[in-house]
């Protein structure tokens, strides 16, 4: 096993180099840590390598140990961890699908973490998110996602032009709106569907909701206020697809 | 209009007493932070008083102007905040009532906050929580509420004492777990129904699984896992009173 002492580590750099974004994008690499979420990305077949400065609980070969000061040091967590993986981010392709969910600027790590693991108990596809939504391999994004990140395409980018592919690949695409907005009743659960939930504070931008094909809201009493990932996961139980 | 400029003023101290749930219980106050919950607090009639170290937005006329450093001890803010309300709790009155959730352990703030915010939206009656829950008087768990805190009684106790009693009131429990379990579409919507969800990690206690009239899944692929305030939403959204 590779033991690595000093702070000044050319590798010790480049893992901690990993906690923006910037340096995610670059090496096409993220961290994780805890033995739940590593376990996971085991299982997913993208953990590249274990860092620890204890015992290494997993059959996994490419282990490195380190001190206590240069785990502090790689770790995100104000508390001590003595396990931190290094994963590679899944290849972003996607194939014969028909179910995908278009998150337009959600900012709270936790929601989005939340959506993405909905997404996967319920079997869709995938996960489209605008540029300004929050960055994906956050670490609390990560922890809220329970190892469903790893089991599900998340896709960023621009959403007019992700929806106009959609759109090409036939999917009908349907905005959470309150405004002239029909109920999950009256709009059918067939064919593919794109559904587009909206920033915490702000909704769907205007315009995506103009351009969509349909306006969705949840039917409800009086106060009339979801958080997004309660919102997304009523929506996506409603229109899992019909096996 | 008063003015408190020293940190040792008793009326500081009881304030800041209010940050930790002994504080809480034995005056029946507790504090909001920033001015949408305040505005909140002010339409649900529960705000005391107004401590602000700039100008007063609302018309209400109980505001003590104190300086930033006082306002800087008695938030619970990293950020710097202008205006606190001092609220009274509402008091935990249950009338008719058909529809309730029972919360067996929830830990996390955002989560508890969530579900009583998916709770006022759906119209449930009210929501009990474990002695184990988390604190209501949290500031991330009024955050994640969005105001909804001041509409429903959340009452606090020994969830079998408070099961014995809405039985006596002919409610039926049903209790949600993977195990042993009908999915929603073979539990009727009909009659006075208490839905007790569980501890993030652990789910909902086995004596209360047990001793439950039902016990409910949710329908979905593979991946059997949703964050607890999803799980909660779908639930209350399928179980709102038929109109």
């Amino acid at each position: 096993m590779e033991v690595i002492t000093s702070l000044q580590n050319a590798r010790v750099k480049k893992w901690t180099a990993l906690h923006t974004k910037k340096g995610r994008d670059e090496t096409g690499l993220f961290l994780v840590e805890g033995e739940h979420l590593i376990q996971e990305a085991l299982k997913a077949g993208i953990l590249e390598t274990l860092i620890t400065d204890s015992d290494n609980p997993f059959e996994f070969e490419n282990v490195i140990q380190v001190t206590p000061e240069i785990m502090k040091k790689i770790s995100q967590n104000v508390s001590a961890v003595h396990l931190i993986g290094v994963c590679r981010q899944k290849e972003q392709k996607t194939g014969m699908i028909s179910r995908v969910i278009l998150l337009d600027g959600v900012q709270d790590p936790g929601n989005l973490g939340t959506m993405i693991r909905t997404a996967v108990s319920f079997g869709f596809d995938a996960v489209y998110c605008s540029d300004d939504t929050c960055d994906l391999y956050n670490d609390k994004v990560i922890r809220s996602t329970q190892g469903a990140l790893f089991h599900i395409p998340v896709i960023r980018g621009s959403l007019p032009g992700i929806i106009e592919d959609l759109r090409k690949d036939d999917f009908r695409i349907i905005a959470t709106t309150l405004e002239h907005s029909k109920t999950m009743s009256e709009i059918e659960n067939t064919g593919k569907l794109g559904f587009v939930f909206g920033n915490e504070g702000k909704g769907v931008r205007k315009e995506i909701q103009l351009d969509a094909d349909e306006r969705l809201r949840i039917e409800m009493e009086g106060f009339e206020s979801l958080n997004v990932a309660v919102a997304a996961g009523i929506v996506m139980y409603h229109y899992q697809r019909k096996s």
